[in-house]
């Protein structure tokens, strides 16, 4: 072990040079625009796998390609098999304007490396790859088999990681999967993620008259389709906080005291987060603390607004349409379908008969919850504390890797959720960023992690 | 008058071809980027006055350019002075992908003539330049002195013209203005407007975080400045059209009852006018008739809104701020300064603690109400009867003309708003056009309308 993470010491400064390489690529998978700069950067990434001695596969799927990059397996001796996920895709970077530098140009300032994509998630396993090179590099023989599985449709709902889990089933049958790509609550303290909460996004648009008309000539005798749309979205939230959509607590799983007594005691300043985010005053659910409130209650987010005309100086119209994205963030034991058909019916009952109401169904991910106490869960927290020489937490977190559920569904697998982003990271945002402290802590987390796992494993029955 | 109107019939092609020319010029008086399209929209016009032997001054202002196109003086003899007004610059065309021909391609179908600021206004002020023409080539002696005024800042809220008319005073008095830039409530039903609905535009925003942040990481005890903002503008009227500002109708004149009865007299089908305007209800102040609702009662509108990601696919982002834009249509005696105030005051109120507002206040234009008994108005009521064969009919019009308050202030005269066009123009939408049959009698207007006036000068006092 000694020598893993002396070699991960000594080469620290190239696997930056090299993640900046590969936060260099714009593989935003939103924007139709960047398929190429997608399969570029799934190329590349192939072929350094490929180049640390992995077996690798590129596989096509209706969207991005999938690269599978396993050890090497010797015939005969049966490991443990534990599957290392993440995403080479990332959001897409605008607004421009408020980066402090090129979002695909990764600058270095101190121990922060900015870029999209730096935290969520490229830099996150690529700890865990170079942890696996360092192991190979060094001659030092790892107690499990691995493969990376690192898909390009994360941030657009992985929409084809389902079927590919369910067409590979054989070969990537395995213990557990390990994914870094959630958060610490403060620097220096490390935490186990053992819920997640789900996602449904869906998008509405009011139409009113069939062009923009003049609001002079018009104005007084027909709807403003932008006015109407804010009186329905302005339904969905009281200003208590709770979402106003019958039905939509009707699954809500409630937290349990014990629970609610662990997340009083994580870190939390209510001014400084409000100055952090620069809000004049935080704002949530009544009845419960904003920890709770953004990992363990559901939400509903208008992510974008659009109607009329949005240039320079202004334009006297009544628009024709409105148009908003909205997700919701659920927890267990909501089902995004279920509740997406509560909004939409929720909405059709407040459409005013002057306007035209349309809806269209995004991606939906369920929310995730796990045992903390499970072997694999306690092996992880022994190789967070030798990692960060810290104890770590026990967490739930706010936002949805949708893919932990097809995890549990295809392979039978629970995911350890083992998170290297800090709390202002601002991954989503401009000026994204990984801390290159929790960079090299996540890379002796991957030093660390699968001595502990394939000891855990001995002890636990392997699900089929 | 016969040769004048012999004139106008013969060269009516011509005319047509030259207007084509003038709409050609995308003079979007909004967009900085068409500065160079106004000034050369300006200097084409310039050279054709000229052309037609009038008296030309092109002047500069902060803004764009005004023409003066005033018929020669004699020494001597002292006509009657009128204004004819009329403004080049038009509304901005997007969205393009609704046009069926390129906006600033003028295209002739039947007797309509598609193009951006066909109807409003390069259409309705080029029938009186020509009529003007017949007069000079006949040799017909006007009995009157005309000045063309012929501005390129009516979209933007005229904002340099009430200064200029107040430095050219002197030479610009008369004894009243004309303006064509209204409308007919159907076809074939001429129209003299005499009252106007004003203007106060205003722009507001909404900011939560500094920044777009993750809608699973921070959402839940942040407030969402998109849903913020749908909260506050949700609030400016309520389910019976009524606007909800207080004091928003304490100075607002009531309708008498003999004007409600003429304005029932108006042609009205409900069920077509809102097929036309592609409408599934119309919708407005209940205890008004549309034609009231749309003339005679002030309202408010979003022209737009923005916020978040508007881009193809989701963003899960709480947005950083979200903003609108706002028109209110106002009528005799309400004030846009002071209606502004109200505006702002109920906003303020309303805002909550966890966004931050900004309002910008952007052009106003006063409300304005003339007698329709007066002699200017009479005799142009006989001139639109010889001009289409049909007695006309008196109007209030829901639109602005900011000017018309300008005029009365700097020139001591009232305007005589003789419009032209349909209710189908569509403009300041897609697929503009002016009404070649109205072009025509525009121009029998343009030949009957002076004689007319010059009479009823000689019995009314003029103002100084």
């Amino acid at each position: 072990m000694e020598t893993v993470l002396a070699y991960l010491r000594d080469h620290e400064d190239r696997f930056i040079q090299e993640l900046c390489d590969y936060i260099g690529f714009p593989s935003v998978s939103a924007q139709p625009a960047h398929r190429g700069d997608l399969s570029a950067c799934a190329h590349w990434l192939r072929r350094h796998c490929h180049d640390l001695g992995l077996e690798v596969r590129l596989c096509t799927t209706p969207g991005h390609p999938i690269l599978l990059a396993g050890t090497p397996r010797r015939k005969g001796r049966r490991k443990p098999h534990f599957l290392v996920y993440g995403h080479y895709d990332v959001q897409p970077p605008e607004p421009f304007e408020l980066w402090n530098s090129p979002p695909f140009e990764p600058r270095r300032v101190g121990r922060s490396l900015f870029g999209r994509g730096a935290s969520d998630n490229k830099g996150q396993h690529w700890a865990h790859l170079k942890a696996v090179e360092a192991y190979r590099r060094t001659g030092t023989e790892l107690p499990c088999d691995l493969t990376f599985l690192i898909e390009g449709e994360e941030e657009v709902g992985s929409s084809h990681l389902s079927a590919f889990l369910r067409d590979h089933r054989a070969e990537l049958r395995c213990d557990a999967v390990v994914i870094s790509d959630t958060g610490m609550p403060a620097r220096g303290l490390p935490a186990l993620t053992y819920s997640l909460r789900g996602i449904a996004a869906l998008e509405l648009k009011l139409t009113g008259p069939d062009r923009d008309l003049h609001s002079g000539i018009f104005g007084g005798s027909v709807d403003n389709p932008a006015l109407a749309l804010c009186q329905l979205l302005a339904q969905l939230r009281d200003r208590r906080g709770r979402v106003t959509i019958p039905g939509f607590y009707d699954e809500v799983a409630p937290l349990t005291l014990h629970e609610r007594k662990a997340l009083r005691r994580l870190p939390f300043h209510a001014r400084q987060y409000a100055r952090f985010l620069g809000v004049p005053k935080l704002f949530g659910e009544r009845g419960f603390t904003p920890w709770e409130q953004r990992t363990a209650r559901p939400t509903i987010e208008i992510n974008g607004l659009t109607s009329g005309y949005q240039g320079a100086g202004s334009k006297t119209i009544i628009p024709t349409c409105a148009s908003a994205k909205l997700t919701l963030r659920l927890v267990p034991n909501q089902q995004p379908e279920r509740t997406i058909r509560h909004v939409v019916r929720h909405l059709r009952r407040l459409t005013p008969p002057t306007v035209r109401l349309e809806v269209s169904a995004g991606h939906g991910a369920e929310p995730y919850l796990v045992s903390p106490t499970s072997g694999y869960a306690q092996a992880s927290l022994r190789a967070l504390r030798s990692a960060f020489g810290q104890t770590p937490v026990l967490l739930r977190e706010g936002g949805s890797i949708p893919i932990v559920t097809a995890f549990r569904k295809q392979l039978g697998a629970d995911s350890l959720l083992l998170g290297l982003a800090l709390p202002d990271d601002n991954p989503h945002s401009p000026n994204e960023k990984f801390d290159l402290d929790n960079f090299a802590a996540g890379m002796r987390l991957g030093a660390h992690l699968w001595p502990e796992l394939a000891a855990a494993s001995a002890k636990t029955p392997r699900r089929d």
